[in-house]
């Protein structure tokens, strides 16, 4: 592998092969992920992982089930099942033939659809009440067509054709946006259809010289690190839907990835965006390092545009030569304030680690429960871990608490890193957990994503959302959202006890992304997507309240525009509507998120 | 002087007193800076400072003219003047009585001024076009009013007035501009109302914990060190200009300090910016550490918006506690290339020193003859030096170059900077020059920006000019502009020879920013500053062709708008007229700067 460092201003750009489409990625329409894997309990309540691409894969997980039965709901098993009926009654398509006789002068056939499940999956991502609505329900809207162009002329001949046949377009790129972005405005009356990027997903070039490649927006995170990792690169962009988000989605929606401490936000990743919009194309004649061009600065208009100022085609984006040493770690802590107070300490110090993430007691204890079977002496060395911490050490179970780290860098780079932050952990009353428990703990981010899906067969219906803060906020915070779950919970008087629990993600110089999950056992319960959604809503004021912000990389949606007023000032809301309508007049991108529903 | 590390979330804000102006450092109307520093030839041909302030406050210059006159043109000397006849001939203001009755609700008579010499300076900054104007030539248009809002209410009631009344506002910050931003568009027939923010200076509050503080755009950079740094805090951000220029005007032209690599460009240093515009307030409910809410988060459209959007009243920014150690540094390179795969591999390496800058040979030995006389031992240990380096060494006097460095962190952090920056250089044949070298190097910044004044008295003309560039494209582009500067000057009959250098500034993952400074001797040329303008703009033709932005810090104003169509679509350009027609449709800010023109 080359490791790209000599400067040599005459070294050529690389002209990556794109990366082939592997059949065994198949992703699945009704819940997340890839189709191989999925969650299952036994009639013994062994709960199994499908599949053989994940840590979990092919293991039998037998502590989960009766350990959510005591901290959610007694009843919760595999006889009490609430199957799926996937899929819904999916809504005729709106037709405009004029518009879709002028596409077919751009697009071949394979390029257009209406399939219905195909414009039900474009039709959504996956918030809890979408994939409830789709399971459970159905959605009273979905696109009308569904459209997957090659290069950026077909995407302009694409705008155009809406432009003058009065549709609307939303873009798509990995479906995974969790904010209502990609559902279709119930109002509206002109033929939707979705514009798929996953056609355009080649790495153009990648110049390693100047350390930037120019991407095309549907390619995913998976392939991107996979083709730049072939030529000696990484992106370093590691959002939890990595898997299946897109670049042009992570423009679109202002993305942070878990990663960011060594490699920065999106924001920090982005050099330069191509963009379709009803007003021509956004285009910069050269990338520059730094520049003081204003608005000639087109990222400012695009990032977290959510879909409605145009359509990202591609983007240039910074890129860091492979680390030299990789290696993952982890800390527990006697309670989740030592925790935080370590995280500050960390961030003051600098040094951090690529990643560093803390999970409250109630998260350390479900991490506990999805280990594998152990067997000999993997298991007796696991209880004589356990006996340390807790007897010896006097950690209180039911107070713990766990960080979980990554680290990038050269040897001497990661060397420090561990050594400042071992040595914090330590004045907070930390204790190392290991490199494996660390590995665990993160990659357990892509598995877990699956059982959200699956928990709703079982009458479990969760969610997370998450929010920035001050530091001098976020314990308060973190207690203020849980302690008004649990009241907005008992007040409904619903059964069980809630799923709920924290985690800090991100560190910053001024403060924290927090990171909630909740869920209820919902047997019984009448509309229980709405009843989340209101719980959801009562916690988002609580986060406002607390002083924290509506995203901090989710973005706004349509499932928390209604906070916007609280947010910003009538100015702000009157420049959105205004600008909205200078550079979009007909409202061709029309999912009507953000300032711009 | 506290160090604020602990973690107190109750740790209570700070509310500093303001920094009361002090009458020594009252400012020049007609050349840059303080009024009690000039430069002066004797007769004897020695160059005088006067002052106390700087390094060569006080201080004899011998070497300075001899080698100006050998490099530039034998006939700059004492005795060849050109005394500027500042003030120029000041047009009458244009009257509109309605509006400044309401004013006059509003301000008190001390908040309005019609001064002819205030409205002159007022209406511009200083770019050799400017400065030759107004003292050799004239303005043709200057503000009619200039007016010193208190608080953003009456802001609010000045923007509402304005708009009531068709004037136009072009908000005043420390006028150090360099891109004719606030030069009054000859066209314009509206009464121009200059608004300055000076009386607008204070901190705010500093918040202890969460490291931010909320300061008013119109406070200087070395007011804001000096409240900060009493607290134990710095913004660490240092344009060159930062001695007068201020928050609000960093926040509109996208302004970068020459210590970025430890604490960022101004995009990186501002959490929230509240802005006055014709649509009402822009301003949000809380600061958070990071956010995806897209369009909502207002210091996208605020931020290099240059005047022609809204007035910026306040800003809240990160601040950093003071550095546990500084230190200084050069380096002295065989040659400018040798320097810059130098500053290339440091990028790589990370570690990188808060300021490292590279001067070409023209540079350094300019800065070697800005040395004050020296005697005895200095004298003896000067000349050791430089024989160590040239015939030791072996470095060309006519081809080596130096890098000033300044470290700031803690004592671990410079350490490891240190080495890792001399390791990298003595791999590039480079050669430690000394820590007294590096901060003079380093303050120099601050005294040299007197010089372009002054020596327009001796028939010598200069500007400077900056862009970004490339790693791969640096040293060509180098070469590029400073022939082509060359061919024009030598086109022209130019008498004697160019003053032409340039130095890197700034490095980046992706390349740097490059600083060209061009002079020449101009008695006799007729026109000299439009033949000045002229190969200025030949130089940004070049400066495009071979890679360079259109500006790394500077911004585009109205000097550098005539090639926005070589560096932005149709598209990008018709977003800025849109967007401003939608925001402030009567052009209420009509400065017409960059796209806003």
């Amino acid at each position: 592998m080359p490791t790209p460092s000599r400067f040599d201003p005459n070294a050529p750009r690389i002209y990556p092969e794109p990366v082939e489409p592997d059949p065994a990625d198949a992703e699945s329409l009704d819940v997340w992920g890839f189709r191989d894997t999925r969650f299952r309990a036994r009639e013994d309540g062994v709960v199994e992982v499908t599949g053989s691409r994940y840590e979990l894969s092919g293991q039998e997980l037998p502590d989960l089930l009766p350990w959510v039965q005591e901290a959610v709901h007694p009843d919760i098993g595999p006889r009490n099942l609430n199957p799926p009926a996937y899929p819904p009654a999916i809504p005729a398509p709106r037709a405009n033939p004029a518009f879709l006789e002028e596409l077919r002068k751009t697009l071949a056939e394979d390029q257009i659809s209406e399939d219905p499940e195909l414009r039900l999956r474009h039709g959504h991502g996956h918030t809890q009440e979408e994939m409830w609505a789709i399971k459970y329900a159905r959605l009273p809207r979905v696109p009308d067509l569904v459209v997957w162009p090659t290069d950026e002329r077909q995407v302009e001949a694409l705008v155009e054709a809406a432009r003058r046949h009065d549709v609307s377009l939303i873009p798509y790129g990995g479906g995974t946006n969790v904010t209502d972005a990609l559902r279709c405005p119930p109002g509206e009356e002109r033929c939707i259809v979705s514009v798929d990027m996953s056609r355009m997903s080649r790495i153009l070039w990648i110049d390693p010289v100047n350390r930037m490649a120019s991407i095309q927006a549907g390619a995913v995170g998976r392939h991107i690190a996979e083709g730049l990792a072939r030529h000696g690169f990484t992106l370093g962009h590691e959002p939890d839907s990595v898997e299946f988000s897109t670049l042009g989605g992570w423009i679109a929606t202002h993305a942070s990835g878990m990663k960011k401490n060594r490699y920065g936000n999106i924001e920090d990743l982005v050099l330069d965006v191509s963009v379709v919009t009803a007003r021509g194309r956004l285009e910069r004649a050269a990338v520059a390092p730094r520049e003081s061009v204003g608005s000639g600065d087109v990222r400012r208009w695009i990032l977290g545009s959510e879909g409605c100022l145009g359509i990202v085609t591609s983007a240039v984006v910074k890129v860091f030569p492979l680390p030299e040493v990789q290696r993952y770690g982890s800390i527990v802590f006697p309670d989740f304030e030592s925790g935080v107070r370590f995280l500050y300490q960390l961030q003051q110090a600098g040094d951090v680690p690529a990643s560093v993430r803390l999970v409250d007691n109630f998260q350390f204890q479900f991490s506990q429960m999805l280990k594998p079977r152990r067997t000999g002496l993997a298991r007796a060395k696991s209880r004589i871990e356990k006996l340390v911490v807790t007897r010896l050490k006097g950690f209180d179970v039911q107070r713990m608490t766990a960080c979980t780290l990554v680290f990038e860098g050269t040897r001497d780079e990661v060397r420090q890193q561990e050594k400042t932050t071992y040595r914090i952990a330590r004045a907070h009353g930390g204790l190392a957990g290991g490199a494996e428990n660390g590995k665990r703990g993160y990659q357990l981010t892509f598995s877990i994503a699956y059982l959200r899906d699956w928990v709703m067969n079982h009458y479990l219906l969760g969610e997370s959302f998450e929010t920035s803060v001050p530091w001098s906020q976020a314990l308060v915070l973190c207690e203020n959202v849980k302690r008004r779950i649990r009241d907005e919970f008992a007040r409904r008087k619903l059964p069980g006890r809630p799923f709920l629990t924290c985690r800090v993600t991100q560190i910053y110089e001024t403060g924290v992304c927090v990171y909630f999950y909740f869920g209820f056992y919902f047997k019984g319960i009448e509309n229980p997507s709405e009843v989340y959604a209101e719980i959801e809503r009562a916690a988002r004021d609580e986060v406002l309240r607390s002083g924290g912000s509506l995203s901090h990389h989710h973005g706004v949606g349509k499932i928390r525009r209604i906070f916007l007023p609280r947010t910003v000032s009538p100015g702000v809301q009157a420049w959105g509507r205004e600008i909205k309508n200078a550079v979009d007049p007909t409202n061709v991108f029309g999912a009507g998120n953000q300032l711009f529903g």
